[in-house]
């Protein structure tokens, strides 16, 4: 299946520091593992096949958990039989049928 | 506060039907309603004080409710005082962090 | 329509603190409501129509914005027509189903 | 680190049938894997190290996987070191401090 996962991570253990160089490791691992992704305000989407997509979830909680007391994780995922190139298709789809 | 919220709501009742004909009617709503917004492969992103971004959250709800029997509602909201356009200024401070 | 809100909502900037201060906090504006709610590891259930619900949530936020400069909320909602004691049913209909 | 995560996974493309099959086949994905869970009315929270409690969410893919066409999944994830028995703590921990 083709698989778009809405991944937020981050530390909740990092009092009065911003967020994003947290942020921008992680992106830092999602860019390393070639996979389409794309940064959001609200986290970063990343395409690919199920076990691609959970290896990289799996790398960027490796990744804060280096250095982070706790974590906290949200994720979205849709999944579909199919569908190839899910990311644009989905937003193009939806452009296309605006008022 | 500066509220960015991303909010995924889709019918749950619409068999083998592409579920973008609705995602352009709740961003219809998002656009009429003048705040910061940004569609996403995985939802679309509202920027404004709580009080007016739940206010569009709440005529996306309605605007589905009208013809649908279920729906699912996933929404994500990152809330911080003192912060102005709160959704370019997380991405770029991103963006200037990676390796 | 029978609305069943998980609404998890967090100070994001309270160093070292433990959070079940401010889930308590929480919590006692839920139980304050009247309406039907389960406190669970992740969050809290909350059941009734939307607008009830939502009036929740947002005397929730409301609670926390009082003395937080950042706040993080995570809310799934199933919400169906004709559905009636909505929390325990699907609790119920899946234990019937078990292996 | 102790990892609590609420798990909610379901196929989109089964028009009109009841989701709670579904559920109680991940149920019991979830059951033979001998972790700490708890169902609730929004989701099933699960246990364990993350190692443990992901091999576990992806049992419950594999699992609607066979069947399904479109598969959504939410999850959320609280990762604390030095953390134990987390699910009935971070409950107890809430109740004793009610109003």
């Amino acid at each position: 299946m083709n698989v778009i996962v809405n991944l937020s991570i981050f530390p909740m253990d990092k009092p009065g520091q911003s967020l994003s160089p947290f942020v921008a490791r992680v992106l830092d691992v999602i860019r390393d593992s070639g996979l389409r992704h794309e940064l959001g305000p609200m986290g970063t989407c990343i395409e690919g096949e199920w076990a691609e997509v959970m290896a990289v979830v799996d790398a960027c909680y490796r990744e804060l958990e280096s250095d982070s007391n706790r974590i906290y994780v949200s994720l979205n995922a849709d999944c579909r039989k199919g569908r190839d190139n899910g990311m644009d298709a989905k937003v193009r789809s939806v452009q296309d049928k605006l008022r």
